[in-house]
């Protein structure tokens, strides 16, 4: 498959090495011209069968790509998108954010397959000096799929290369995505800055202070415009997950104020604690899909992955987990 | 010096072991037939110069102990210290709240000389079988000193013996104490329930879940009971702490529906990301100081804490943080 990767950060600059590696043909592109240099010679120095170009224009990259992966950060994406006019293959990203992420493609592109894209893939360190083809191994892919708008062959096409790199290609609609990341990913970031507001103003909390704090408040360490970013660009969602946390902080301070606090916490506190204990999920059962929507909607809904596409047989290869926060 | 411990679980088997290792005689005692069984062939086991006892009986214990150590379960309490009645010796404790026991002290003995302590030290093990003598080594022990209450002699010896052992001896008060406490360790482990409530029922979510919902909710797997009876009997300084917190957090929501949520959240997140990123504190100050109930607690709402008694000058010697919460 002939390939565009645009922005050759950590995410594209992994990318890239990993579809070569993996025989597809690379065209990478970054806006910088020092990691463009940087880019050149790693790519060259490959080995032989993983070798890709870097090319030092936009749209020298676009040209014979079959698909185009849009690894800029969110507010790059306009002025590439805009750049792109008249592409017609298939386009795909993996920025953290999709439902204004997919509102952006349909005012610059007229695409018939855009498949939004987020891999779960990161480390403490970015950039293309930190890029690892083998980032993305076992980790969790999101592939947007929306009814009535992405075209299923596009999809499978994008589960077919994420599978290959060993991802697991988890669908769902950009909606879904972004409350699920809400939850799981952004809400973790204000609450950690919540709890260490609690004791950066009482030194002797900060010196009683262990286990349950350090682990509670690692990411609030994060610089606060990546977490701004991060929550601010998906804001729809992180607002009402918030208010979920509230709702739930809210019964656990009543239960506190009653005459029998521990009585009343208990009750309150019981499902959380089997829930995360049966995190994550252990184990799953391998399952075969149709290459339908719905059919995958609900694989991703009950928190399951793509593992492979089979086409002589015109069915995906998933896995479905046996437990879920702590459900069967 | 005479010391008698009672309840031998993980808190009170380490510290008989470790009280004898330092040459201090113990005897110890512990309501079940079974664990006194256990300890008492440890005890016997134990190198010749870290030899302990173990009774069979409570008042054998009391008899001749200079220092009485409660290291039973806050529930366990009042019953001890009904036995306890006419004793006239130094008594302290090791349980994780300080207000309530001081009150439970002060309805069943006249001790002049009751100094509350909490050892932050803990195990994901509990029990005698778990017991370390090593288990105090660089802990901060907390040290109840109550201005016109405690015995200031009293105090300084129990500072003397937890600093033997390796501790940090942290003054303060059993109010600035629970308060601390419910900062740093109780209302952490109410979010950590409360964020794995938001992700429990969306298993999208918990597929996608990473690194910031694994340690924003790691302790959130304690058993239900164990946190109910943490925070409900520390209920009266947890509220208000989750005040704090919910104040906090409403702050954060209102920042998301504003026209600009990256760029209103980006200030409020600014002071968290730089106290975390202080916490704990690098480095610290050696000072001496008189013996004086309100230098001492001076030192512990600065974050700083005894490491000797010095007799013959009859100061303490300490250390004070550089940094805490970010703050210098």
């Amino acid at each position: 498959m002939d390939v565009a990767v645009i922005g050759l950060g950590l995410i594209g600059g992994s990318l890239a090495q990993a579809l070569a590696a993996a025989g597809h043909r690379v065209l990478g592109f970054d806006a910088d011209p020092a990691t463009r240099g940087t880019a050149r010679t790693a790519a060259a120095r490959a080995p032989q069968q993983a070798r890709w170009q870097v090319a030092g224009r936009l749209r020298d990259v676009v040209g014979q790509a079959e698909l185009i992966v849009l690894a800029v950060p969110l507010p790059a994406l306009p002025g590439v998108l805009a750049e792109l006019a008249g592409f017609d293959g298939m386009v795909t990203d993996v920025t953290s954010v999709k439902g204004p992420v997919r509102e952006l493609v349909r005012q610059h592109l007229r695409v018939p397959a855009y498949v939004g894209g987020h891999p779960m893939a990161g480390k403490e360190t970015s950039g293309f000096a930190a890029a690892d083809p083998g980032l993305f191994a076992g980790c969790a892919w999101v592939l947007c799929l929306e009814p009535q708008e992405t075209a299923l062959p596009g999809w499978l096409a994008m589960a077919r290369l994420v599978t290959s790199l060993g991802a697991r290609a988890v669908p769902a609609t950009a909606a879904e995505h972004d409350r699920a990341v809400a939850a799981a990913s952004h809400v973790p970031h204000l609450l950690a800055a919540a709890l260490t507001t609690a004791v950066a103003d009482d030194p002797l909390a900060a010196a009683l202070a262990a286990g349950s704090f350090r682990d509670g408040t690692r990411v609030a360490a994060t610089r606060p415009e990546l977490i701004a970013a991060m929550c601010g660009g998906n804001a729809a969602a992180v607002g009402p997950a918030l208010d979920g946390v509230l709702k739930t902080l809210t019964d656990l301070r009543a239960a506190l104020d009653g005459p029998d606090p521990t009585g009343a916490l208990r009750p309150l506190l019981a499902p959380s604690s089997a829930a995360r204990a049966a995190w994550p999920a252990a184990a799953g059962t391998a399952v075969e899909l149709p290459w339908q929507v719905d059919a995958l909607l609900d694989l991703g809904r009950a928190g399951g992955w793509v593992t492979g596409v089979d086409d002589g047989r015109r069915v995906v290869h998933a896995v479905r987990p046996e437990t879920v926060g702590g459900r069967t």
